[in-house]
């Protein structure tokens, strides 16, 4: 299935205990696409300015991310996104945003885009997540992503954007937040009762959880002792869930074992990620590499039947 | 392999979101005695006053537990905690504890205790832990709770403690604190490398990691729609995984596949802690629902092998 995702794309500067990076590549889209390249094309919609150059395109290239509707606004600035960590990795602190382009952006998708089988609405407003997914007539299969902002801020506009997708990538908290129910369980049920067919819940250094109207799947994180920058792990993760299932054809794409396959392949993308700053790490990753943390990660949740004789 | 105990036996007053208890059964070694109980035998260490009645005992007897090493003190008062759980369920709440005959606790243990094979040292102070490691000539094994307020305040005899057994039973966040290593995978390591051979690190709701020299097992928690009081969870926990460990036998406990299913039945007899208050879904608990639900766990866990073609 062909694949697309509108999001930002971006220039971060990044503080960790571990490091610092003034500026570098970085927003959902870029995260996402790139992890999604490694099992097919992806094409990336969404605003730069003239400071986005051959450098940045050059690392999209070369992963073979399609870039033809990246819209690339005269006289304008990129979006910039400035943030720290501290010993907590799980929360990320906000000292800067800049809209630049994407304050005006109004998304008009080519048509290659709006006829893609599959589509990733990136953590951006309710309203213009919307807008996309009315566009993209092709699409059978839908994610979506969001935050606790948009939730305060645009809550009634979520809940529509969300009615119209099949898959919500949101981290637990948020879940919660979202359905104002504290049990887990429940709030991804009452997500799925307004139209998606699947929930994953994202939870930081634990992993990630599956819902689905009548299964559940639960992925620890890859247990890793270096994490030096987790910006973009959750759109790693969407990039690698939602490549691989669209790897495997839209027959596939309700199969739990290929759920289930897609969560793992999400966890490893999201483990690579986070291991160096933005996209460091991800952009000199191989297959084969992904492939080796794939099978370590099953190795790590095997669990025999019970022997018969007890 | 034989199974003692060494803990708190108590009344609880506990209030949480979904109801409330002036006082039952609660203790860390009665959490721990009863759900190794559905395994085999295990021998409960601990001082009651003279308020610990038939009523108490019976619930012991009725799970088959060993109470011959409960210390009863005449004109004592048996150890009483109050606490309370807002709707975030992980943290405890303490309101108010009352030592009574724990205050003056000096473990003399019977030498069928001192024999047995396995030994959980459940949280209490350090000293005493060590204490009771020391008169434990029997024991081949040793497990070992502790929370964060012995790690403020006793950090050096903890460390002592810690050194003497096996396998450390204790939540991610007081892994971090003792060995003030903020990634989780390098504090294991440092807890192993002054002596235990295996660290469980609890997460509540999200579950619990295996570490082991060479090896790492994680593991969801059972989704549940239904957590009402969540006391005891870990010493559940810690019951269900020795209880299990010891019924295969001194030579199946090293053995990786044997620890990952302790780790799957700890997670079990947890799950069903936290459905009711205190004790009382545990005591109605069979075996036959440990299976159930054992086999649930394994599924929700399950995961295929990469297929050949992609």
């Amino acid at each position: 299935m062909s694949l697309a995702v509108v999001g930002s794309i971006a220039f971060d500067a990044v503080r960790t205990p571990f490091g610092e990076r003034k500026r570098m590549l970085g927003g959902s889209a870029v995260h996402f696409s790139l992890a999604a390249s490694f099992f097919g094309e992806v094409r990336v919609v969404g605003p730069v300015g003239d400071d986005f150059g051959d450098e940045e395109y050059a690392v999209l290239h070369a992963r073979g991310v399609n870039t033809d509707d990246i819209e690339r606004v005269p006289g304008g600035e990129t979006f910039f996104w400035r943030g720290h960590y501290d010993f907590d990795l799980n929360t990320a602190h906000t000292d800067d945003t800049q809209l630049g382009v994407f304050g005006d952006f109004d998304p008009k998708l080519s048509e290659a885009s709006r006829e893609a089988e599959m589509l990733f609405l990136a953590n951006i407003q309710p309203d213009l997540q919307r807008q996309v997914r009315e566009q993209c007539t092709g699409a059978r299969l839908a994610g979506l992503d969001s935050m606790n902002f948009w939730i305060e801020t645009a809550r009634e506009s979520l809940l529509k954007t969300v009615a119209g997708v099949d898959i919500i990538f949101m981290n637990d908290a948020e879940l919660r937040m979202l359905t104002q129910e504290p049990n887990l369980v429940r709030a991804t049920r009452k997500v799925m009762e307004r139209g998606p067919r699947a929930v994953v819940a994202k939870q930081g250094e634990y992993g990630a959880a599956l819902f689905t109207a009548d299964g559940f799947f639960a992925l620890p994180a890859f247990p890793l002792e270096t994490v030096n920058d987790p910006t973009g792990a959750g759109d790693s993760f969407a990039g690698g869930f939602l490549g691989y299932l669209a790897s495997q054809g839209e027959s596939a794409s309700g199969d739990d074992a290929t759920l289930r396959r897609a969560m793992t392949y999400g966890s490893v993308l999201a483990s690579f990620n986070v291991e160096e700053f933005g996209t460091e790490r991800v952009q000199r990753l191989t297959r084969e590499e992904i492939e080796d943390r794939y099978a370590a990660l099953r190795q790590m949740t095997l669990l025999d039947e019970i022997p018969a004789a007890r």
